[in-house]
Parts: C-alpha cells; sequence; structure tokens
C-alpha cells in the first residue's frame, strides 16, 4: 500500500477458494480508515471517478472536523470507510468466485500514508 | 427490470429458505450499477424520497465524470453502487426470514434502461 | 437507546461467540432507521465528527422530502440506514471476535426516540 485508491485483491482471494463444492468466502478488513469494494474492474476512468467523487464528497481540511491530529487524511479516512464495506460475503462454486462479467474486488485505501492493511478470509 | 427504481424482491427470497432448522440466506448481486437494500416496505412515500435523494446526491452530467461512453446514467450508477450494499446476510429460522417487522429486501436497479439483473441466494 | 448517536456493542457480542473453534459471527438489525458500523473504538472525537458529518449531508426538513409523518427525523434516519450497514459478518477464533486493534462493533441510532432495538446474532 503506498497511496490513497483502490487496489484489485480479486486474483490474490481467487486461490483461496476451494476445488470443489460451493460455499461462501468472507472478507473482513481490520482497519477503521480503509474499506473493501466491489466494482467495474475494465475500465480504469470508471475507478478514477469514484475516487474522485469521493474525495470531493468528503474533503479533507473541512472545518466540521476536530478529530485532526493524526493528520487531514485521518477524518476524511473514517468517514469514507463508514459509508463502504468494512466486510464482504462472495459465493463460490467448484473453485471459483461466482464474481459478474464486470466486477472486481478492491482493497480501498483512504489515508495517503497507511501502514501495512490485512484483509481476513473465511470460506 | 424496466427503468431506475427499488423493485421488491422479498417474496421471491422467502420461499427459498428451508422449512426448518435456523441459517443465514445470503444475497449477492453481479453487478456494479445496482445495489441490494435493506428498507422500509410500508409506505412508498419513503422509497420515493430515498430515490430522489441519491439521485441528488450522485447526479448525471456531473462535470467531474470522464467515465461517460456508456450513458449519462452509467457513472452516477456505479458510484451508487459502491455507497450501497452488493451483498446481504438475513438471518432464517424454520422457513422464515427473520426481518424486522417494516422491513422488505429491495433491488435497487441505478441505470435507465438494465438489461437482466442476477443475483445469487445462498443458504 | 435514549438518543441519536453511537452505541458501543462490542462488549455485548464478544460473549455470545463459541470458546473453541472459529467461524463467522454475524450481526443483523431489524430496523430500517437504524444501522450496524464498525469504526473507531478509541477516540471519541472520531465518532463525533462522523456523526455530526452524516447529520449534515442528510439534514431534517429537507423541502426534498415527502415522508414527514412521522417526524422531521425519520426520513433522514432511512436515507442514513440505507447508506450504512444492516449486517456485519465479523470472523472468530478461539472465544475472540477477530476485530482491528482499533475497531469496535456500534449501533447507530438515526432516531430522536427510537423504542427498543433488536439486533439478531448467528453464530
Amino acid at each position: 500500500m503506498g497511496r490513497q485508491g483502490l487496489y484489485p485483491i480479486t486474483d490474490r482471494i481467487g486461490p483461496l477458494v476451494p476445488d470443489d463444492g460451493e460455499g461462501l468466502c468472507t472478507l473482513f478488513i481490520q482497519h477503521t480508515s480503509a474499506s473493501l469494494l466491489i466494482q467495474e474492474d475494465y475500465d480504469d476512468s470508471a475507478r478514477i471517478d469514484l475516487e474522485n467523487w469521493l474525495q470531493r464528497l468528503v474533503p479533507e481540511h473541512d472545518p466540521l472536523y476536530t478529530h485532526t491530529l493524526e493528520g487531514p487524511d485521518d477524518m476524511p479516512a473514517h468517514i469514507k470507510s463508514a459509508l463502504t464495506a468494512v466486510q464482504l460475503s462472495i459465493p463460490y462454486q467448484n473453485g471459483n468466485l461466482l464474481l459478474g462479467t464486470w466486477q472486481g474486488i478492491f482493497l480501498w485505501e483512504h489515508r495517503h500514508h497507511p501502514g501495512a492493511r490485512r484483509v481476513l478470509v473465511h470460506v
């Protein structure tokens, strides 16, 4: 993780799914300033617009914020994380995540200089 | 699916739940421009206001958008889908979804002229 | 529940998790004007800013609302509930919820004078 943005993780989750049978693969992110997202995986422009839109909705340096000790991107990160998903359960069958044609799984980093991020996977 | 809006699907999910025992019924929508929602099922006006409010928050023709090739409703649909649920897990017991008194399950269509929509159900 | 706000419930969920083995603990709130949230559990100011921010995004007395019979806080509560989580699945192991260091579980009450709230827990 080097900066704010959407990081594709589909290819890291897929191999964790069992080769046969069916069930649910549940992802849980152990942070309150990053989130999980399923979005269009095809066209970069959709993800860039999505990021810019949320950035505008939840800007830094909003005079409303009192929680500012950890930097101007900290409180926006908490708000963005509250508006998006901390957990996703995705059906799988015979070794494949049953994502739609255009769907990809992303880690959405909301901080500028994040530390390591942990996503728990339960199958 | 004929247009944008909230489509009730509770009556289509209920019969898929086993007659005895208890567990979770998980819904997963395989799209990035429609979402799943649990909302008040009683009064139409609440759903109409909800739709109009989100429409105003995420309008078409926003100069911020660069992803516009698929029409003016495409990028708003992706953003709306990112702000709402792609997946819901609902407890059931003895053949009944354990929804609250006023809760109903809806497919929230964000496009004007959508194709068929697929929701996977895992029990 | 006495008023709008974030009510910590981590300590009420933790003891419901089995002492050994691993799995998922799923919470489901049976209401459409309150929601579930995982957020920073450490600093009160982050939660206060989050509440104030959402209050400003979804104010009372918006002329857009037609669903006003149940009071000025009712329609904002439905919208806030649509933007946040009705359900959370959290992994557990050997009697412990696998929350991140700073994560806590909250019931987010969106009404001023709510009745009793029910959260179903499935392990």
